[in-house]
């Protein structure tokens, strides 16, 4: 409809009822008011709303509400919203930097994911938001004016499952399954409750590498990202009776076993341990280094980004065959890369490991920014290894 | 860690915190219980769970709630769930026929998602979670052991709109742009509110076309589902003062401008009007009517699902010309449909058009399945228009 005409359609809305679950039926009568438009097309409100001051502002439409708190990682504690017209809670804040940040709302005692903000952080048992705060210039996870790559769903069975699953792939720009070059692969698997798409959403893949690879300082590569947890969908459709946490083999082998070939089979790949890497983040660091360690004729790059190992376990692994003996890594691995900030919870299990690898003359990396358990580090993490894998 | 170790890991897992934003401290010294464990490793509560009688038990964790209840489109209202042993609310629902259904819990008045269901309704101002029930028989829309086409995540910079911006792209099993195949393409476009993920996530887009497909029932196409409302993204960044639902103009110029040049220089297609579809649902089936019946020379196939047509503008729409006249529309297009559930809030205008189309001698499909303005409708109207596009 030509803009012209505007004046004409918005009287023939009078018709038109509320889009809603209820469905009523077509009504006429009404007249025209800025409230029954707001009615009609409920535009929701803006949050997160990013400023010119790098502040970000957040809003919660909540009439009846008592109380709406923010919950956000960009700020070390919890923080009121503020009441304001109309039922609409805001409250605007400036993070110490520009990051990426989970967020929700406690909403009279209740955590709730911004009804207005599409940007969710997947994850099977909570519900947060993601505001993306981007500085005066643009830093390795912002998208920027460089070719992009791709991330793909692909869908497959897995047998070691025994349930239809799904991965995530990053191809980068350029990627041609029918040309001569043939990429190096990065299996990366997230964190426990995480899914196949947190690594694409909230760790930024895609544009962390296309940034990476296009300034010349990461090289091409294909990056799989894995479900690396078959419970809650196995329990879901009553394949499974429990909920096995620690269950690292099964995620060995479904990388081995399931995964891996479909890649090989789908993608132009190099098929050699060389250029096969491993990686993972907490639960999935953990994973990493049993999947990696516990397989040199597959990986020879692995990292573990803020491992869940526990006390001096890899002691244990390390004689029962679930590592490759410690006396062999030097000759089996090329990239043994353990990252931890400095205060993430974890950080005790990561400085002994770094110990023992020391004593025993593993040549590694042991990485140690500032930070926690967080995504905000993960993509520091990743933004290190892209750098170092396959070189 | 070899099972038999197991033992010894419980024991470690003594020295490990809660994996919590609050990043506890290393403590030792707790006896390992089963409540010790469920604290260090929480797998939440299972839901949905599909039973093997076709009915599903929702779940909620909510030990302080007073009410908790059970809001989807299963049910032909909401219905109270019922408190049981720690705090988990629980109602077993069997649906009248097996489908993908929509829901939340309603917490002490307080809409949210499932926590503990990754599968989200992607949507920008609601947060629902989605149940996928199963019959005895797979449906189009459940996954079968067919070769499986992908979804990918395309990213690119809208000159229309002055952002960086997503879309999806189905492309079905076997693409090969290096090929000699040139596929079709339908540009297709989803409802107010929702996003470029919808048709995806809800829609099932890529498993209904693998299973057409692979049954010989639909032509191979690739489907690119745009992201048609760029208002929140540019209120968000302060690039637009006010959320402009009904600016169609700016969402032809979008996939004219922009997304089709984007497809026809990465993709392996066709590039006549005759191997060009646009289909949409809800606003999006009205603005599958302005880009489709407005540029014959783009499109030839036209789908218009459950428009959110108003009255009778589109006498205006055909004289105007935001339609070519309505006298053109024989020769111009192969496929002028339209399909409405006869609950539908919007099947009044839908056959007001009908009607006018039939007065007016236009070869045209108007579709009338039960049911209202649903997705469960949606996968429906795309089952039907997947089978008659490019042939």
């Amino acid at each position: 409809m030509k803009t012209a005409y505007k004046p004409i359609l918005a009287a023939l809305l009078l018709l038109v009822p509320l889009f809603s679950q209820a469905q009523p039926q077509a009504g006429a009568g009404q007249r025209l008011t800025p409230q029954v438009m707001a009615r009609l097309f409920p535009p929701g409100v803006v949050s997160p709303e990013y400023n010119a001051d790098g502040s970000v502002t957040f809003r919660c439409q909540a009439a009846d509400a008592a109380s709406v708190v923010l919950d956000t990682q960009m700020l070390p504690a919890a923080q009121p919203m503020v009441r304001g017209e109309g039922g609409v809670w805001s409250l605007t804040v400036t993070p110490g930097k520009p990051d990426i940040y989970p967020y929700c709302f406690i909403v009279d005692g209740k955590r709730i994911a911004d009804p207005n903000n599409p940007f969710i952080f997947p994850n099977e048992n909570f519900k947060n938001s993601l505001a993306d705060v981007r500085g005066p210039e643009p830093s390795v996870q912002d998208i920027r004016d460089v070719p992009h790559g791709k991330v793909s769903y692909r869908f497959y069975h897995s047998k070691t499952c025994g349930i239809d699953r799904v991965m995530t792939v990053y191809t980068p720009a350029g990627y041609d399954p029918a040309g001569s070059e043939r990429l190096p692969v990065l299996y990366l698997i997230h964190g426990m409750t995480d899914t196949y798409e947190t690594w694409f959403k909230v760790g930024r893949v895609n544009i962390i590498l296309d940034n990476l690879i296009a300034d010349g300082l990461a090289r091409r590569m294909i990056v799989v990202m894995p479900y690396a947890n078959p419970y809650p969908e196995m329990m879901r459709q009553g394949l499974a009776d429990r909920y096995d946490s620690m269950d690292t083999d099964r995620v060995t082998r479904e990388i081995l076993d399931d995964v891996k070939p479909f890649i090989e089979s789908n993608y132009k790949v190099r098929t050699s341990a060389r250029d096969r890497a491993v990686a993972g983040f907490s639960l999935g660091g953990r994973q990493a280094l049993a999947c990696g360690l516990g397989n040199p004729k597959e990986f020879q790059w692995v990292c573990a980004m803020a491992p869940a190992i526990f006390g001096e376990e890899y002691r244990t692994n390390f004689s029962d065959g679930t590592y490759a003996p410690v006396a062999s890594l030097n000759k089996s691995f090329r990239l043994v890369w353990l990252g931890t900030g400095t205060s993430d919870f974890l950080i005790g299990a990561s400085r002994s490991l770094d110990a023992y690898l020391t004593e025993n003359g593993v040549k590694h990396t042991f990485y140690t920014p500032d930070g926690g358990h967080t995504w905000m580090n993960c993509r520091d993490y990743l933004t290190h290894i892209a750098q170092l894998l396959f070189k």
